[in-house]
Protein backbone atom coordinates (compact mmCIF):
# COMPACT_ATOMS: atom_id res chain seq x y z
CA UNK A 1 0.00 0.00 0.00
CA UNK A 2 2.65 2.27 0.84
CA UNK A 3 6.64 2.28 1.58
CA UNK A 4 8.47 4.82 2.79
CA UNK A 5 11.64 6.23 5.39
CA UNK A 6 12.13 2.11 5.85
CA UNK A 7 8.32 1.28 6.59
CA UNK A 8 6.16 -0.61 4.90
CA UNK A 9 2.29 -0.51 5.06
CA UNK A 10 0.86 -3.73 3.33
CA UNK A 11 -2.38 -5.25 2.85
CA UNK A 12 -1.95 -8.93 4.31
CA UNK A 13 -4.11 -12.14 2.33
CA UNK A 14 -6.92 -11.13 4.56
CA UNK A 15 -7.38 -7.64 3.61
CA UNK A 16 -5.58 -6.22 6.68
CA UNK A 17 -3.77 -2.90 6.11
CA UNK A 18 -1.23 -2.61 8.45
CA UNK A 19 2.56 -2.19 8.97
CA UNK A 20 4.52 -5.00 8.14
CA UNK A 21 1.56 -6.92 7.23
CA UNK A 22 1.62 -7.90 10.67
CA UNK A 23 4.42 -9.65 11.39
CA UNK A 24 6.29 -8.97 14.86
CA UNK A 25 9.27 -9.67 16.55
CA UNK A 26 8.19 -8.60 19.70
CA UNK A 27 7.39 -10.41 22.35
CA UNK A 28 8.83 -13.71 21.37
CA UNK A 29 12.35 -15.30 21.15
CA UNK A 30 15.58 -14.18 19.21
CA UNK A 31 15.37 -15.45 15.94
CA UNK A 32 11.32 -15.77 15.94
CA UNK A 33 8.37 -13.47 14.63
CA UNK A 34 4.71 -13.66 14.98
CA UNK A 35 2.67 -13.22 11.99
CA UNK A 36 -1.18 -12.58 11.91
CA UNK A 37 -3.35 -15.60 12.63
CA UNK A 38 -4.43 -17.14 9.36
CA UNK A 39 -8.07 -16.97 9.90
CA UNK A 40 -8.91 -14.40 13.10
CA UNK A 41 -12.40 -15.38 12.84
CA UNK A 42 -12.21 -19.19 13.33
CA UNK A 43 -9.66 -18.35 16.13
CA UNK A 44 -12.35 -16.05 18.00
CA UNK A 45 -15.04 -19.01 17.16
CA UNK A 46 -12.58 -21.84 18.33
CA UNK A 47 -11.80 -19.87 21.86
CA UNK A 48 -15.59 -18.78 22.30
CA UNK A 49 -16.94 -22.65 22.08
CA UNK A 50 -14.07 -23.57 24.46
CA UNK A 51 -14.99 -20.82 26.92
CA UNK A 52 -18.62 -21.61 26.35
CA UNK A 53 -17.85 -24.91 27.04
CA UNK A 54 -15.97 -24.30 30.07
CA UNK A 55 -18.02 -21.85 31.71
CA UNK A 56 -21.41 -22.80 30.78
CA UNK A 57 -22.49 -19.14 29.57
CA UNK A 58 -22.14 -17.50 26.43
CA UNK A 59 -19.47 -15.40 25.50
CA UNK A 60 -18.28 -13.10 22.84
CA UNK A 61 -14.86 -13.36 21.47
CA UNK A 62 -12.17 -10.69 20.02
CA UNK A 63 -9.27 -11.48 18.54
CA UNK A 64 -7.17 -7.81 18.50
CA UNK A 65 -3.48 -6.36 17.66
CA UNK A 66 -2.59 -3.10 17.45
CA UNK A 67 -2.48 -1.12 14.38
CA UNK A 68 -1.13 2.31 13.24
CA UNK A 69 -3.80 4.82 11.68
CA UNK A 70 -2.86 7.44 8.57
CA UNK A 71 -2.60 11.13 10.10
CA UNK A 72 -2.99 10.35 13.65
CA UNK A 73 0.21 9.15 16.00
CA UNK A 74 -0.23 6.21 18.25
CA UNK A 75 -1.27 2.19 17.99
CA UNK A 76 -4.83 1.65 18.35
CA UNK A 77 -6.02 -1.76 19.07
CA UNK A 78 -8.37 -3.37 16.31
CA UNK A 79 -10.56 -6.21 16.18
CA UNK A 80 -9.34 -8.76 13.64
CA UNK A 81 -11.41 -11.84 14.41
CA UNK A 82 -14.74 -11.99 16.29
CA UNK A 83 -17.44 -14.42 17.43
CA UNK A 84 -20.90 -14.42 19.50
CA UNK A 85 -20.75 -10.35 19.14
CA UNK A 86 -22.09 -7.80 16.54
CA UNK A 87 -18.97 -6.05 15.32
CA UNK A 88 -21.04 -2.79 13.85
CA UNK A 89 -23.91 -0.73 15.02
CA UNK A 90 -26.26 0.88 12.33
CA UNK A 91 -27.37 3.89 13.48
CA UNK A 92 -28.78 4.63 9.90
CA UNK A 93 -32.18 5.64 10.05
CA UNK A 94 -32.82 5.82 13.57
CA UNK A 95 -33.65 9.38 14.65
CA UNK A 96 -31.74 12.49 16.51
CA UNK A 97 -33.16 14.18 18.95
CA UNK A 98 -34.47 16.42 16.14
CA UNK A 99 -36.53 13.63 14.51
CA UNK A 100 -33.84 13.57 11.48
CA UNK A 101 -32.48 10.00 10.63
CA UNK A 102 -29.05 9.43 10.79
CA UNK A 103 -27.67 9.23 7.35
CA UNK A 104 -24.35 7.86 7.88
CA UNK A 105 -23.37 6.50 11.23
CA UNK A 106 -22.53 2.77 11.70
CA UNK A 107 -20.26 2.54 14.45
CA UNK A 108 -17.46 -0.23 14.64
CA UNK A 109 -18.83 -1.55 18.18
CA UNK A 110 -15.88 -4.04 18.05
CA UNK A 111 -12.77 -1.83 17.46
CA UNK A 112 -14.13 -0.03 20.17
CA UNK A 113 -14.35 -2.63 22.24
CA UNK A 114 -10.88 -3.74 21.43
CA UNK A 115 -9.32 -0.64 22.07
CA UNK A 116 -10.71 -0.23 25.63
CA UNK A 117 -9.43 -3.53 26.58
CA UNK A 118 -6.17 -2.65 25.37
CA UNK A 119 -5.73 -0.37 28.19
CA UNK A 120 -5.59 -2.68 30.36
CA UNK A 121 -3.55 -4.75 28.62
CA UNK A 122 -0.37 -2.63 28.15
CA UNK A 123 2.49 -3.90 25.57
CA UNK A 124 5.19 -5.77 27.56
CA UNK A 125 3.18 -6.85 30.50
CA UNK A 126 2.17 -10.32 29.72
CA UNK A 127 -1.26 -10.16 29.67
CA UNK A 128 -3.09 -12.08 26.64
CA UNK A 129 -6.56 -11.39 27.77
CA UNK A 130 -8.87 -8.85 28.97
CA UNK A 131 -12.14 -9.25 30.15
CA UNK A 132 -15.25 -7.33 29.03
CA UNK A 133 -18.45 -6.43 30.42
CA UNK A 134 -21.45 -4.60 29.76
CA UNK A 135 -21.87 -5.30 26.18
CA UNK A 136 -24.08 -8.35 26.05
CA UNK A 137 -26.68 -6.47 24.23
CA UNK A 138 -24.51 -7.34 21.03
CA UNK A 139 -24.44 -10.59 21.51
CA UNK A 140 -25.40 -12.32 18.64
CA UNK A 141 -23.63 -13.53 15.00
CA UNK A 142 -20.93 -11.75 13.43
CA UNK A 143 -17.34 -11.98 11.93
CA UNK A 144 -14.36 -9.67 11.91
CA UNK A 145 -14.37 -9.55 7.98
CA UNK A 146 -17.83 -7.36 8.62
CA UNK A 147 -15.04 -4.57 9.62
CA UNK A 148 -12.71 -4.75 6.35
CA UNK A 149 -14.56 -2.36 3.82
CA UNK A 150 -14.47 -3.78 0.55
CA UNK A 151 -11.76 -2.49 -1.63
CA UNK A 152 -14.01 -1.04 -4.27
CA UNK A 153 -15.67 1.02 -2.08
CA UNK A 154 -12.65 2.26 -0.45
CA UNK A 155 -11.22 5.94 -1.30
CA UNK A 156 -7.86 4.81 0.05
CA UNK A 157 -7.31 1.94 -1.98
CA UNK B 1 -7.65 14.66 1.01
CA UNK B 2 -10.03 12.60 -1.07
CA UNK B 3 -13.42 13.33 -3.09
CA UNK B 4 -15.17 10.29 -4.56
CA UNK B 5 -18.72 9.24 -4.63
CA UNK B 6 -20.26 11.62 -2.93
CA UNK B 7 -17.94 11.45 -0.10
CA UNK B 8 -15.38 14.45 1.01
CA UNK B 9 -12.45 13.56 3.23
CA UNK B 10 -10.75 16.94 4.32
CA UNK B 11 -8.29 17.85 6.78
CA UNK B 12 -9.57 20.68 9.07
CA UNK B 13 -7.55 23.75 9.73
CA UNK B 14 -6.18 21.73 13.23
CA UNK B 15 -4.86 18.87 10.75
CA UNK B 16 -7.96 16.16 11.30
CA UNK B 17 -8.82 14.18 8.64
CA UNK B 18 -12.31 13.38 8.36
CA UNK B 19 -15.38 13.25 6.25
CA UNK B 20 -16.78 16.59 5.28
CA UNK B 21 -13.99 18.55 7.74
CA UNK B 22 -16.26 17.20 10.59
CA UNK B 23 -19.40 19.11 9.92
CA UNK B 24 -21.95 17.30 10.66
CA UNK B 25 -25.61 17.84 10.06
CA UNK B 26 -27.19 15.72 12.96
CA UNK B 27 -28.50 16.30 15.98
CA UNK B 28 -29.48 20.06 15.46
CA UNK B 29 -32.43 21.37 14.37
CA UNK B 30 -33.42 21.45 10.43
CA UNK B 31 -31.42 24.22 8.95
CA UNK B 32 -28.03 24.06 11.28
CA UNK B 33 -25.08 21.75 11.14
CA UNK B 34 -22.38 21.65 13.92
CA UNK B 35 -18.40 22.17 12.96
CA UNK B 36 -15.50 20.82 15.25
CA UNK B 37 -14.32 23.34 18.07
CA UNK B 38 -12.08 26.33 17.24
CA UNK B 39 -9.54 25.19 19.63
CA UNK B 40 -10.35 21.33 21.24
CA UNK B 41 -7.54 21.69 23.84
CA UNK B 42 -8.62 24.84 24.80
CA UNK B 43 -12.21 23.38 25.03
CA UNK B 44 -10.95 20.51 26.96
CA UNK B 45 -8.94 22.65 29.69
CA UNK B 46 -11.54 25.03 30.05
CA UNK B 47 -13.98 22.04 30.73
CA UNK B 48 -11.33 20.25 32.88
CA UNK B 49 -10.79 24.04 35.21
CA UNK B 50 -14.29 23.99 35.14
CA UNK B 51 -14.82 20.43 36.52
CA UNK B 52 -11.51 20.38 38.67
CA UNK B 53 -13.03 23.73 40.81
CA UNK B 54 -16.35 21.87 41.05
CA UNK B 55 -15.63 18.18 41.95
CA UNK B 56 -12.23 19.43 44.27
CA UNK B 57 -10.14 17.59 42.63
CA UNK B 58 -8.44 16.29 39.82
CA UNK B 59 -10.23 15.06 36.19
CA UNK B 60 -8.50 14.88 32.95
CA UNK B 61 -11.01 15.69 29.93
CA UNK B 62 -11.31 14.18 26.46
CA UNK B 63 -13.02 16.27 23.44
CA UNK B 64 -13.81 13.33 21.24
CA UNK B 65 -16.06 12.57 17.69
CA UNK B 66 -16.21 9.72 15.75
CA UNK B 67 -14.50 9.35 12.70
CA UNK B 68 -14.37 7.05 9.74
CA UNK B 69 -10.98 4.87 8.77
CA UNK B 70 -9.62 4.12 5.48
CA UNK B 71 -9.52 0.42 4.96
CA UNK B 72 -11.89 -1.03 7.54
CA UNK B 73 -15.74 -0.15 8.40
CA UNK B 74 -17.62 2.17 10.63
CA UNK B 75 -16.90 4.68 12.75
CA UNK B 76 -14.20 4.93 15.75
CA UNK B 77 -14.48 7.48 18.38
CA UNK B 78 -11.34 9.42 18.62
CA UNK B 79 -9.46 12.21 20.97
CA UNK B 80 -9.74 16.02 19.74
CA UNK B 81 -8.99 17.86 22.00
CA UNK B 82 -7.35 16.76 25.45
CA UNK B 83 -6.64 18.02 28.74
CA UNK B 84 -5.19 16.46 32.24
CA UNK B 85 -3.77 12.90 30.37
CA UNK B 86 -1.00 12.21 28.91
CA UNK B 87 -2.57 10.86 25.17
CA UNK B 88 0.64 8.99 23.76
CA UNK B 89 1.75 6.05 25.64
CA UNK B 90 5.68 5.38 24.55
CA UNK B 91 6.56 1.72 25.29
CA UNK B 92 9.50 2.16 22.61
CA UNK B 93 13.12 0.88 25.20
CA UNK B 94 10.86 -0.97 27.49
CA UNK B 95 11.58 -4.51 27.08
CA UNK B 96 9.05 -6.95 25.74
CA UNK B 97 9.14 -10.55 27.94
CA UNK B 98 12.10 -11.77 26.29
CA UNK B 99 14.23 -8.54 27.19
CA UNK B 100 14.13 -6.88 23.94
CA UNK B 101 13.21 -3.49 23.96
CA UNK B 102 10.21 -2.38 22.11
CA UNK B 103 10.78 -0.36 19.12
CA UNK B 104 7.88 1.35 17.44
CA UNK B 105 5.48 1.00 20.13
CA UNK B 106 3.47 4.22 20.69
CA UNK B 107 -0.09 3.35 21.58
CA UNK B 108 -2.47 6.67 21.18
CA UNK B 109 -4.52 6.33 24.93
CA UNK B 110 -6.74 8.90 24.32
CA UNK B 111 -8.24 7.66 21.29
CA UNK B 112 -8.27 4.31 22.94
CA UNK B 113 -10.24 5.98 25.75
CA UNK B 114 -12.47 8.18 23.30
CA UNK B 115 -13.41 4.53 21.73
CA UNK B 116 -14.26 2.95 25.17
CA UNK B 117 -16.43 6.03 26.19
CA UNK B 118 -18.89 6.23 22.64
CA UNK B 119 -19.72 2.64 23.81
CA UNK B 120 -21.73 3.91 26.12
CA UNK B 121 -22.72 7.21 25.12
CA UNK B 122 -24.48 6.02 21.49
CA UNK B 123 -25.00 8.15 18.59
CA UNK B 124 -28.74 9.76 19.41
CA UNK B 125 -29.42 9.15 23.15
CA UNK B 126 -28.66 12.26 24.04
CA UNK B 127 -25.41 11.52 26.38
CA UNK B 128 -22.81 14.22 26.03
CA UNK B 129 -20.41 13.15 28.67
CA UNK B 130 -18.84 9.38 29.94
CA UNK B 131 -17.06 9.15 33.33
CA UNK B 132 -13.91 7.12 32.56
CA UNK B 133 -12.28 5.77 35.57
CA UNK B 134 -9.04 3.40 36.57
CA UNK B 135 -6.16 5.76 33.83
CA UNK B 136 -5.37 8.07 36.55
CA UNK B 137 -1.96 6.72 36.13
CA UNK B 138 -1.90 8.74 33.22
CA UNK B 139 -2.32 11.59 34.57
CA UNK B 140 -0.88 14.85 33.67
CA UNK B 141 0.30 17.56 30.69
CA UNK B 142 -0.87 16.46 27.33
CA UNK B 143 -2.91 17.96 24.66
CA UNK B 144 -4.53 16.78 21.58
CA UNK B 145 -2.43 17.89 19.15
CA UNK B 146 0.48 15.64 19.75
CA UNK B 147 -2.07 12.87 18.57
CA UNK B 148 -1.49 14.48 15.34
CA UNK B 149 0.85 13.48 12.92
CA UNK B 150 3.12 15.64 11.55
CA UNK B 151 2.43 15.97 7.48
CA UNK B 152 5.84 15.77 6.97
CA UNK B 153 6.11 12.61 8.76
CA UNK B 154 2.77 11.16 7.04
CA UNK B 155 3.13 8.68 4.03
CA UNK B 156 -0.66 9.23 3.69
CA UNK B 157 -0.61 12.83 2.71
Amino acid sequence: VRMDRGVLIAETRHGFVCANAGVDASNVPAGWVTVLPRDPDASARRLRDALCAALGCAVGVIVADTFGRPWREGFVNVALGVAGLQPLIDYRGRADQFGRPLESTIVALADEIAAAAEIVMRKADRIPVAIVRGVAEWAGPGAGTQLLRDPSQDMFR
